[in-house]
């Protein structure tokens, strides 16, 4: 198999790059994980332009039926095992390609605390769109206090009968705004300056631990951040000490004559939805430059 | 008054610039000639993510509608008339603000030829969107080969009997899957290495004369570039010598600090509505750290 381009990932930064470069007539393979990614955990977006609310899945489905029209390949499910540079081309397994957009974005952050790793599915999440419902009328502590923390006390608040936010730093870091819309619930209780210890239970979540205190919940939404998916990228290309692709954030050119970066994956500033599609935008319009120059 | 926030401009940028700033609780003034600007002219964008199709008018009246539920006011028809720099604050003609984002957009470039003032309105149009419907069964010339230029001749070739495309440049720049599109048309001519000398006719168009040749038309669509509208910031902040404004790729920061810049008037490389819309949520993004940071 021989393509224009490959783009790995499947978020809205690949999937507005297979637009793009698909309308530029450029052979467009798309090799996804997951078709989706993070923002399939979205139960609704509201800041992306265009849409007053939109559920990540739904968007997400758009973006996937835009490039289908346009002839875009996507082949989900596939695990990149090598990613080489060959003279005039790449070989990413045994697809050859002439350009690569890199567009893997981020994994959650983990606490590493006990019993979070025990407790995964028993009470610890790190996706509240999924698990949620779950909580109905039960007591659950998000972790983190930035948007996507905010987020997920949002999510929860429409099931839980109590949601702690707790935050490692002297204050909340995520939009006024969200803040407002969880206090007026009068079920959200924020408490920053935690250090968090410990997850307890038997069976399932019972409680956690934080400085020297001890919390009842049932549920526990681990939102502290994410870490880029670059873990197969290190011999290949430069990235930051995030782990993060460093890119021209005019062209999105990477290390590697031929490679893009775009999206949560790169060294961009800002990691939002709407954002992301743009860099998408921008590296397909690069490669294009890229194959029709060389 | 006094804003915490003033976005001058009304398009993609500004309105994206607008909901972020407002889910981030800033009081938000957009200052606007008109909502929309260069977006309104676009009948179809199919390459938004998210839309399959759209036009430019309803895209910009779900932005329009997203910033009023978040309560940013909207100010249509102003003119900036003076913009300073105050100790702590900015004044723009009489409203006072902590911080600017500017997204003025940019306005249609002219062929100053003979003919092509007085015809204006009579046959010289700018605006496919606007006036396409008016050449029904009549033969029209695009000026441009450009993306722009094209998008054109596709919005013509569904009235009139006959499109030529004139370009300067010995090829079409623009995209080849459009291309392709007009070429199954079979109602699309492409003439390359065009120079326009004059525009003719009594009181409508009649012909164009370019390099040796008279080709007879009653449309023509002058579509080859666009200005930045900075005229009135000259003065005021570091352009570069397209007029654009000189931004922080990365930040939207501008050479004045508390005023950022967003979209099509800023000197990014490329000019596309879903990357004007994250500039404009880049830029706000960056009004926020400003403001809470100083």
């Amino acid at each position: 198999m021989f393509f224009d381009l490959v783009i790995i990932g499947g978020g809205p930064a690949a999937l507005t790059a297979g637009i793009y470069a698909a309308r530029k007539k450029l052979k467009t393979l798309i090799l996804a994980k997951q078709v989706g990614g993070q923002t399939l955990l979205a139960e609704n977006i509201e800041n992306f332009p265009g849409f007053e609310k939109i559920s990540g899945k739904e968007i997400i489905e758009k973006m996937r039926l835009q490039n289908e029209k346009y002839g875009v390949e996507i082949k989900e499910g596939e695990k990149i095992e090598s990613i080489k540079k060959k003279e005039e081309s790449f070989l990413i397994n045994s697809i050859e390609a002439r350009s690569i957009i890199l567009a893997t974005g981020k994994n959650p952050r983990h606490l590493n605390v006990p019993g979070e790793k025990e407790f995964a599915g028993r009470g610890v999440s790190f996706c509240s769109t999924c698990d949620a419902p779950l909580f109905d009328k039960k007591e659950v502590a998000v972790i983190g206090g930035g948007n996507s923390g905010l987020a997920a006390a949002l999510d929860l608040v429409k099931y839980a009968s109590k949601v702690y936010i707790l935050e490692f730093m002297p204050k909340i870091t995520g939009d006024e705004w969200i803040v407002e819309e969880l206090k007026k619930t009068g079920r959200v209780e924020f408490i920053t300056d935690v250090e968090i210890r410990k997850i307890k239970g038997k069976k399932f979540v019972e409680s956690i631990i934080y400085n020297d205190k001890e919390l009842a919940v049932e549920g526990i939404f681990i939102s502290i951040g994410w870490i880029p998916a670059t873990e197969f990228l290190k011999d290949f290309i430069e990235l930051n000490k995030e782990g993060e692709i460093i890119v021209d954030p005019k062209t999105n050119e990477t290390s590697i004559k031929g490679v893009f970066g775009a999206g949560d994956v790169t060294d961009i500033k800002y990691k939002q939805c709407v954002i992301a599609a743009a860099e998408g935008a921008k590296a397909a319009l690069s490669v294009y430059n890229y194959l029709t120059s060389s």
